[in-house]
């Protein structure tokens, strides 16, 4: 095991004593790329990492093993198809978990079959998600993940701006996703997602791109994300064609400013509905509480999406090296969206954004 | 609601009331995708598609509620991010499930924080997953389903051909995946998985295609799956490159004739265990038993992989119109690997094979 997965299981261990927690159990996906830099092919056969407060171990189809044990020394409790997964769990919790006592924390994202499998070998406990343990520690990012973010935000900085020299009248919101998506593609990375919403789609937040075509006076709004490095970026900036409508810049301005008094409440040690709230109040004071329908952000590591939330309700307090998105809207139906979102890390101070282009909307 | 999905709605009613299912809960997958026509963006937002034995309806975040109502006009049950998902959660359960009795069925494929979501709001009902309700009914194809999967199968051929016609010494397994990626890039398909395992490489069934270089001698395995049109293919084949390996011949006779078995004992109202056993008794009494590693098949359909799995353990009678694979293998470590693989579709009297592809190996 290399010296960063095997100094993360050990702050994973450290977390687990603090929260009384016995055993995690992460499936095949992000966490485990996190904890131990792999993911065996993800189907529906059962297949854990499970972590106990001294050894860990997989619980494996025999079919993967082979592929897996390039990827860790970790030992690989196999199961066969024409068995099962039953005599395998069991094993395997025998040698890692023999206490059964302490809480289970079950890795949120893996699929409801896992989990009962799971649930059900261990039916007594107290059973928990990953918030206070391994997403806790994956929401704080370290040097190497800064930098492959800040790569990954250079290059969406370079798709945007690509996008945006393309923009013109009688261009669909199709054309331009295509030019974000091949940006991405010839400079290395892979394209995420990319919403382009003219005017009255932009009202959408989750807008699917199709093809309005775009014309003088229209507002777009453009939230584009790529992978780069197994690192992802998300940005949204807006752009005028031509130009604005009717009572966009007022708008605008209140946005920027949600933005600005985000920023200003993301310290260490403030919690992330402070940081909502801050955003909210502005949008709310100015009259359009009603229309910016969602939170305010999402942290970004190896999913585009992963804690901190950024939410009404949270309680979950920001530390130094958190990663989160600032990206208040206001959705009016029927005309345009406005949304702005930079992607911030948490420094002692306060948050430095990856993005280096300004919030301004950009004239076609 | 176009007809089709009213109708797939309909039948799954009667399997409700045939199986005393009081509620089905879907995520956004490929479950939601054969029920609905369509699925939210996935994200980390709880959203499930309920039917009960009457109403159906969507818990939706707010922020996909206009996209979704282009696709459905079930109700939608919608949360905001400021509020969490509980609320609206016990609502559309009073509307659509208020008897609170039955079994509840679960979709295996929903992250496991939505399954826990549900099963703590109706946690002393009898639960199971979708294997006699829903996973039951898309096992069995309709005739769309049957043409769409028809056309991606003879897809699959011709990038089959590509690849085999590309093959030469000194050539690259990634070089040969490339090949095939771009046959379905090229023809409106996208590919899906390509599985090049030269000799000992192919001794591991989900070998990881790399960078070893093919040479006179080697035997290789050729597993190679596509989607077009919604549906996937899936099919291997062998390949010699100039002269065959030491004892080629006589494994490749012994996996052809499991293959022969397996087709032989698929028939309406066997069970899936006897159409792995058929295979399997093959291959034991040939003397290599243990190197068959794996189940007999899978099903295919929106998925990949799906039901029925054709497995020692399964009970699963098989009936006309389910789709599957048949592709027993022998896996001799260090030296090569064969298998053979076929989709089908059950007619009333035995399988038809999707592929037009012999099963011979190919000498290049």
């Amino acid at each position: 095991m290399s010296s960063v997965f095997a100094e993360r299981m050990a702050r994973l261990r450290a977390a687990m004593k603090q929260t009384g927690t016995g055993l995690v159990a992460i499936g095949p996906g992000s966490h485990m790329q996190w904890l131990a830099g792999f993911y065996p092919h993800p189907d529906e056969r059962p297949c854990l990492l499970l972590v106990g407060p001294e050894k860990a171990g997989f619980l494996m189809p025999a079919l993967n093993a082979e592929a897996a044990r390039l990827h860790s020394d970790l030992p690989m409790f196999e199961w066969a198809d024409a068995t099962g997964p039953d005599a395998a769990l069991s094993a395997a919790i025998d040698a890692i978990f023999p206490q059964r006592t302490g809480r289970i924390v079950i890795d949120e994202t893996m699929r409801a079959d896992f989990a009962f499998l799971l649930a059900d070998a261990l039916p007594v406990l107290p059973r928990a998600f990953t918030q206070d343990t391994l997403g806790l520690l994956r929401s704080i990012k370290d040097e190497d993940e800064y930098r492959r973010l800040k790569a990954c935000a250079l290059l969406n900085d370079a798709a945007m701006k690509a996008a945006r020299a393309a923009l013109k009248p009688g261009m669909t919101e199709n054309a331009v996703a295509e030019v974000v998506r091949g940006h991405f593609s010839q400079n290395g990375g892979q394209p995420l997602f990319w919403i382009v919403g003219a005017s009255e789609n932009g009202a959408h937040p989750h807008h699917a791109t199709g093809d309005r075509v775009l014309k003088t006076g229209d507002a777009v709004v453009l939230d584009i994300g790529g992978r780069l490095d197994g690192y992802p970026s998300d940005m949204t900036r807006m752009a005028i064609i031509g130009e604005e409508p009717e009572g966009y810049r007022e708008v605008h301005a209140i946005v920027e400013r949600a933005v600005q008094a985000a920023l200003a409440a993301a310290k260490p040690g403030a919690k992330a509905s402070d940081v909502d709230r801050a955003a909210r109040d502005v949008i709310a004071d100015a009259g359009y509480g009603d229309y910016f329908v969602h939170r305010t952000g999402h942290g970004l590591g190896i999913d585009a999406h992963e804690p901190p939330y950024i939410t009404a309700t949270s309680d979950v307090v920001l530390e130094e090296g958190m990663v989160f998105s600032i990206e208040p809207g206001i959705y009016l139906p029927g005309r345009f969206g406005i949304r702005l979102e930079d992607i911030v890390i948490l420094r002692a101070d306060g948050p430095e954004i990856f993005s280096e282009l300004p919030r301004d909307a950009y004239v076609a």
